[in-house]
């Protein structure tokens, strides 16, 4: 055996941070909002961090936050679960690494859909197993029966998917959804769901959980994240939710990576989760509104643009823009000649990537995307 | 193979907060104090918090609080190491789950020492590694050259260590050290050093890094935890030094455990490992006194007890306090008859324990510590 990480490379999301830092350039490529955050979440910190115990919480998480994902999720996505059914982690990153850990035995197969997150696969790579990779393709990104029954083996033990997706801001379909449970449900597969964009969608999209599906109550390991729906990326404040006898191993993972999460910023998201719904309603229409500016400044400059449902992410469609250069090619010329950066999405493929789309992140001001758009539109 | 976590418990720190919260016992078992934390760190920390960025800061943490780390062991312990040789962590727990998921290939051997924190075992094992223990006993557990050499086999690539250590408040000698280091030299080793306890060290001890002897450099990853330094458990705020190609590594594995650390907590630490050595004087001062104040309360009541070198820890010697229980039985009696919370000793091993010794907590208030001591004067 090898190391894993050996010949891993830094991820891409760093690597392009890391450039746009040195040069300058508007950083369009990693996600993050450039705000600071809003000031009644922010308060909400400050104020436990001053007024409440900084000493170790509760491994699993401070309880009202385990009862406030518990209640916002019956509230917002008909799910009902159990305060104990909710294990706090520092940020998502930790929720997969923590659940592939736990459930992963040598040689389990992992189903995933690519495009995929960059820390897919080394995770599961790390946990012992094996990665199916069913390719998706665009326009449509579409789940069909046949390529999921090609993708799934008698070894296929679990499905871990992302929904609404990064990097395409698509929001899978009800009948992909369905098909997915399906599987799951008729092949005995657990499903561990990144649903960490179910706030961010648009257009009055509202998120179905696949954890909602017929039959996946118990088989699905939810996975949530604060830094997403608050705008605060840095928090690393994020949660997976399970039946006991799964979130039961959760937790041992979890206790042995982490063990458990700042108590302030527990606090601070407790309290931002029972806002009003017109809290997130308004969180959407503000980042639907950049994603329109962006979308239409890019369009006027004669970039096609696949405009999203969900995230903080669009595309720009390469060949469709008169432009003949590949994804890679475009974000090295993007950066350094117009101080533009942004993400390939030749990086969310393992293999046989798609390379004419380029991602483009807008939870940034309004004065940022009209600088962004007037120097991509000058480098055309 | 099977789930590496379902056999597992949760851990003893967490299981008997637990039950300390349940019963209101006074909780001298799992280690944090029971303070605050210090005003001048909480106030760095809400104003980065409300006056800085949220959003994700570099992945290896930002570059002022690697500077920090850098600077502080160069004036406080004679290390030289460069910023980028330290890469920050969402604690110590992550530091060796990175460390470990990073270096340790399938058929590793590690060897380590017990008594030993809980974690190591399932992390070695979950990394593909085998462990080799070391036993050691009371009342020196002393380190020797025969030992050692029963322990290290041809397939022993890592020692995974603890100094000062957790639970029995030993600094390592330095002939102790020394020895470690010429086996690591000798056999080719890579050190692993949880030296979380490293400031709170008594009676002017000074504690000293196995990286700083002789070839230890670069076969070394150095681990520290702000909670400890900063009496602030919670804030989950640690880092991993190594040498270049080993740093590499573990920000690879880091990049996708947690991927980064709040950064409003790391301008906070930046700013507290910058504090003049009066501010770290008067810290481990505090303690001491603290220390002392159990120890001759308890010994005032007639228990023996084992003062402690470093950590905020000292133990009970139960069959030399006349007391005929083993160590698990006496800290179920005296949560439930007592009312105060302890670690049995023989929780830190993984086999053949040592059994009639028991953990105190002693980062507490005097009024918290006097208390506990009526209630174990009582109990007798
Ligand atoms: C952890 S860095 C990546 C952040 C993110 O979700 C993205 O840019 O896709
Ligand atoms: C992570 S809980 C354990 C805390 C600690 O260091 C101890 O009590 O030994």
């Amino acid at each position: 055996g090898h190391p894993v990480y050996r010949d891993m490379p830094t991820t891409i999301f760093e690597k392009m941070s890391a450039r746009a830092r040195e040069t300058g350039a508007i950083n369009l490529g990693q996600g993050f909002p450039d705000s600071q955050g809003p000031a009644e979440i922010l308060h909400a910190a400050a104020d436990a961090l001053l007024n409440r115990s900084n000493q170790y919480p509760p491994m699993a998480g401070i309880i009202e936050l385990r009862a406030a994902v518990a209640a916002h999720y019956a509230r917002h996505q008909g799910l009902d679960l159990e305060p104990q059914e909710v294990i706090v982690t520092s940020g998502a990153t930790e929720a997969i690494a923590a659940s592939l850990l736990a459930l992963v035995r040598p040689g389990d197969e992992v189903l995933v859909l690519a495009p995929l997150y960059d820390a897919y696969l080394p995770l599961i790579e790390r946990a012992g197993g094996v990665a199916s990779v069913l390719r998706l393709t665009p326009p449509a990104w579409r789940i069909t029966r046949e390529a999921l029954a090609a993708a799934v083996t008698e070894k296929t033990r679990f499905l871990l998917m992302n929904n609404p997706v990064n990097p395409t801001g698509i929001a899978l379909r009800d009948e992909e959804l369905a098909l997915l449970a399906e599987y799951c449900v008729t092949r005995d597969l657990i499903a561990i769901c990144d649903e960490v964009w179910e706030h961010v969608t648009f257009d009055d999209i509202a998120h179905k959980p696949l954890m909602g599906f017929p039959g996946m109550r118990d088989r699905t390991v939810k996975i949530g994240s604060a830094g997403k729906i608050f705008s605060v990326t840095g928090w690393k404040v994020g949660w997976m939710c399970a039946a006991p006898a799964i979130a039961t191993l959760l937790a041992r993972a979890h206790q042995f990576i982490t063990f458990t999460t700042p108590p302030h910023l527990q606090w601070a998201v407790a309290e931002g989760l029972a806002q009003p719904e017109s809290w997130f309603t308004a969180m959407r229409a503000d980042y639907q509104a950049s994603r329109d500016r962006l979308v239409e400044g890019l369009r006027a400059a004669g970039y096609v643009v696949n405009a999203s449902a969900a995230t903080w992410f669009v595309t720009i469609d390469l060949p469709a823009s008169g432009i003949a250069l590949d994804d890679v090619t475009f974000c090295e010329r993007i950066i350094d000649e117009a101080g533009v950066a942004a993400i390939p999405i030749s990086a969310f493929y393992p293999a046989h990537p798609v390379t004419h789309l380029v991602r483009l992140c807008f939870s940034k001001s309004d004065t940022v995307l009209d600088q962004a758009v007037t120097r991509l539109a000058a480098f055309r």
